[in-house]
């Protein structure tokens, strides 16, 4: 059996999230080639010690250069904040590795289009971790909507929510800044719905778009909760001032023209109390229509005009072996997949792109054009109008 | 016990609406002011007398004019096609009348303006019929958000998907008639959506919008049903042309400024499948959200950040005697009110505001802010930008 | 145009609902025989004659012998506590009348039976109103269930819930009265449950239940609530004691065998925090199964194992036209019923029913029928085992 | 770090449930006992060595006698028919080793009383398979019982329902057999209601039940599926007769009294459409009630009489970081956990129990309690009567 050296740049919920999938994708899925737990890195070397102990990698490093350099592996992982994606992922490029890596790629358009570039010169393979698009619902959506199951597709409406701050009084954090951060909800939650939207749809030719910071200004503590959960620098830059202006947005919204002709529309908001998850997506078609909620996401809700009438509702479908890869977990229909269950598959679907059986989506390359859509949205809200998405370059 | 003479003009859907709704508001409601049920009058002479017989009217007439020269109606109620709504309704306001119109207004953004003019000269007064306004769950939502339960709100997001014109082989109808419908599914639908909004949210600033034609064109052929339906001169003009272009959208949205600061957006369509009368909305604030569904509109779905968080979640509150004017139908909660009662509370508070007793709402002027927002949607549509409101006019 | 002379006894809850679908049934149905509204009778004088204004009917009477005994007067419709059934219908059949009687139809097997042999013996038409068995989703599951669509069917579950004496704090009142009211939970709900389980699944051979009243004792006060909603004698026996001992079931639950082999169960509760209006049941069959709950009776769930494996699911079916006598309401599907509409469907229902075009059911002696079922689950309660239910005689 | 020598017997469904989740507990949970991975085995020794190689276990054996009797086995796990269950633990008991076993402990009463007796005298640990009970909700909603939230507890109503035999054509399997796996639906999935009811509400005192077996007979064909699930012996026993008789209960059902007073009632059912992992159950009480249902196990409904009723309902609550141990999986509330990680978290309960930090629960004697409830119901059903629990001896 083959195997592949891998090497997870980061401890925190995603670094962890990673680890865990690397280890736990060969229980579940049948693969070819296998990863090798090589090397965890984080600049707390006690973290980087105890995910290494945890998840069973060889080794832990205090730097990600030395995990990068490291000879033993040949797949670098990249779970840090999203202003050190740039400079780890050329790093491993130069050194002729594969990259697999959180998104969004980066916390502006140059990183993002240099690491693209980069990815493409150095013909590796690359694989962005757009986990939700995973799923075996939406793997199923897909199917639905491509094999014309719900006829010509009309409209996508694309909604993703949370509450994390919601609460005024939630203080300051490193995903509150620009520089480390980037976009606020745009790019946290806005990338996941443009991404679902393409992955199912195809590419966005124009946006109009709109963004808020709705609670302007936050109390500025040490988060020591997020220091916790994404590792590193953060946190470090604790404030003396009492409060400090949030520099990105908590709610993002936009219209959509396909280029295929379908019109759309998405929100995505940090601030929206009571949604946990609520990465939402509905597809409208001449023939039917399909709703999807990640908060219920082993469940999909489908209409189709066919038959009696009188029988014509939308069908809460249970997912189950009938929606590949869900048999991987488990041969009973209605038990559910988790969250983890999610990364387990998306690093599956990496091994056995690794491998030469599947074509990798999205790389880096396929996030680029993700975000040039991320982007045009921002330009839009600053211009007050329609934005064509290919004018952003 | 102080009497007012009605005349229905018109005896399709809504005018059977507005006739079982002046007849049966006095059993439901305890009414200062009784309505005297005087005139049904419809072009179809049989089809008035037949509705005059059922609802109890005293007299049938062939004509409106001959309904607005009766002495004995003081309130004329307009249910025609909405390109019939102007010249009745002047009319009526030359009588001295009192007019209680279905909404949209008007065709076009002239006559509109006309209408809310001549009702401002005429010193009567009027309601236009936004049915949907009065249910009990709306009457909550808008005191929670009016009382501050729901925090500073930030966003308001609206939708009102039907299917009534998704089939692409459902044949081309009035409804399709730029002339005789105006706007397509946002003045038929889009308008129940903005009226929401306003009525819980407060005026809307400036709009970005898009609309669609997503089934081009239609056969054409007459369609019996919905000369049944909404009587009159419709239908007759039955096509001898094979297929007909449709002349209006099916399918429009926009993202919303309110003036107080909140962002939203709409989306109205008239060929979403699976959507029966899915006018749902939803509205977040700094301490909780709101969720809205007409399809179960005995419900309201309510999240309030308050006490344990372990406990927290959307509640799903069955309308009952806490939630006036619930009351007023049943003593027992969860029984649930139907359409036909949403127009009877509607015809209630008409007979209300005529009696002195409450503020009408929304009045013809009213109406007129609706349509300036549609009418900005529909000039933002067509120029690529945001439009202020304000500059329709 | 043919007309019958009404007159209804108590202007409760159910008096009021009675006399609004008298008043309103015309309005929405087709009917060869109209109601004349003729007397409205009660023991408070001034309720009568209240009702009588409110709904047009032409006189009030302060006893029900001077209602029964009214030449004009060719329907009972009898509304007062269930103590009182029978002597006015004992006398109603007396002077030839059909009667329409709420349910159930006595407090004691001894009464029903004489009821439903007078009912016989008189040869006139009788209804009792088990209006929830009037709505167009259970018209919907029936036929699912008689025309095979289910398939063989093998399980009926049945739930019926409320919470209006769930707290501990809600005084006593007539409907804990054995005398009164006859069972609690078993009779007020349980008769609905066992009328919809014969309604749609046929007669009921054997069951083995049992009884709690789970809140034993109440504060004894006058229930002026009461006094106001069920009218009459009630509530005017307030209590000096500070407690009184409720004298029935709170709860009540059962097996069943249909006479069809089908095995069942249910469940009545008025005690049940939560549920307002909760009467769900399921039918499960080979080819698939069918859920419905009152709380949304606008609605039905239907699994069918037809097709694609990957495409079922519960369907959620918004009633409409599709589903008979819905489009009688209004043409729009998904704009729902309320209570009240099915109150003035059961009214309907008696109407053709005495203008011979259609069988009534359930009549007084089907009633006896689901009675007889209560009675043994009451006595199978007692015994402790398994009953006959034709042993109950 | 502590650790202990693991073999699992059996590789089919719940074999390789096992396995993952003794391979990923110690990734999950921070557990002072973490396993070592011993040994495998399955009579299909192929089976056996696949499932070594892949969830990293150090050999394979093709016999159970040779696992029990390996030294470095100190936990046998037990995944085979329930038919088998009771030589394995014995043996194993014999051999000084704790025992984690699946549900339900044998095919009759006095192999399942026997394996009690035998461990509470070999003193070692013991677990059976339980793993519904261990998800955040049922800690949740245990916690919500015993602390009195929901106040005096007053009913428990619990049905778990699957189709997986509901289609008259699928072929018997090892399921029908009762000499192999004993109880039809009332062992399998009763033994989970009757599992979660007493885990919740304490025990149950008496019951009087009903069985059926809906599909009386099926077609002989050798079930490869249940063999690859199942493992072993089974569907090798391929049948030369067109149809075979099935020997237990498609459907059973019951009405409950437990000790505390509560009463309840409880309905298992491998034959009913539409359900895939419906073990739904519901608690009411005098301040409140819950709503559980497996097929949506990351949500509780909630529903407390506190407060402004105008705001009372159903809350849904999405488990989350303050539901333990669902922070274990992820620290983002609303991103669901799934069946897999309920498995994980049985183990790591299993170790923490075995390191001494907790109480397992429930232990082979406490599942004989749990069976003695499913012996009561079967003999109830077979007299016609209600059975004290007790008497079941």
């Amino acid at each position: 059996m083959r195997s592949i050296g891998v090497g997870v740049v980061g401890t925190g919920f995603m670094g962890a999230a990673h680890a865990y999938a690397f280890r736990t994708a060969p229980l579940v899925f049948d693969l070819e080639l296998v990863p090798r737990l090589e090397v965890v890195a984080d600049v707390r070397r006690e973290a980087a010690e105890a995910a290494a102990r945890r998840y069973g990698f060889a080794r832990a490093v205090g730097s990600w250069r030395e995990l990068v350099d490291d000879p033993a592996v040949e797949l670098v992982s990249i779970t840090t904040p999203n202003d050190s994606h740039r400079e780890i992922a050329l790093a491993a490029f130069a050194a002729g590795k594969h990259v697999y890596c959180e998104k969004p790629l980066a916390t502006d358009w140059a990183d993002a289009k240099a690491m693209a570039k980069a990815a493409r010169e150095a013909g590796v393979s690359t694989l962005v971790g757009y986990n939700y698009i995973r799923s075996p619902a939406i793997a199923y959506i897909r199917r639905l909507v491509q094999e014309g199951v719900l006829g010509e597709p009309l409209y996508w409406r694309g909604i993703f929510e949370e509450d994390f701050l919601a609460d005024p009084a939630t203080p300051f954090s490193w995903r509150c800044r620009r520089d480390v951060a980037g976009f606020g909800a745009l790019g946290d939650l806005g990338s996941h719905l443009v991404g679902m939207a393409m992955f199912v749809m195809g590419p966005i030719a124009s946006v109009v778009g709109d963004k808020r910071t709705v609670i302007p200004e936050r109390r500025d503590a040490p988060s020591e909760a997020s220091a916790e959960l994404y590792g590193a620098q953060i946190g470090a830059a604790a404030a003396k001032e009492a409060m400090r202006r949030v520099e990105n947005d908590d709610t993002a919204h936009a219209l959509l023209n396909f280029s295929s002709g379908v019109t759309g529309s998405l929100l995505a908001s940090r601030s929206h109390w009571g949604r946990k998850n609520h990465l939402a997506f509905e597809v409208f078609g001449t023939k039917g229509s399909v709703l999807f909620d990640q908060e219920r996401f082993n469940e999909v809700q489908l209409f189709l005009r066919e038959g009696d009438p009188a029988r014509q509702g939308y069908s809460k479908i249970l997912i189950g072996p009938a929606h590949p890869p869900y048999g991987q977990f488990t041969p009973a229909p209605g038990h559910g997949l988790g969250f983890n269950d999610l990364k387990v598959t998306e690093v599956a679907h990496l091994l056995e792109g690794l491998a030469g059986d599947t074509e990798l989506y999205p790389t880096i390359p396929d996030a680029l054009e993700i975000e040039r859509v991320l982007h045009a949205i921002d330009r839009s809200a600053a211009e007050r109008g329609w934005i064509e998405v290919a004018e952003v370059d």
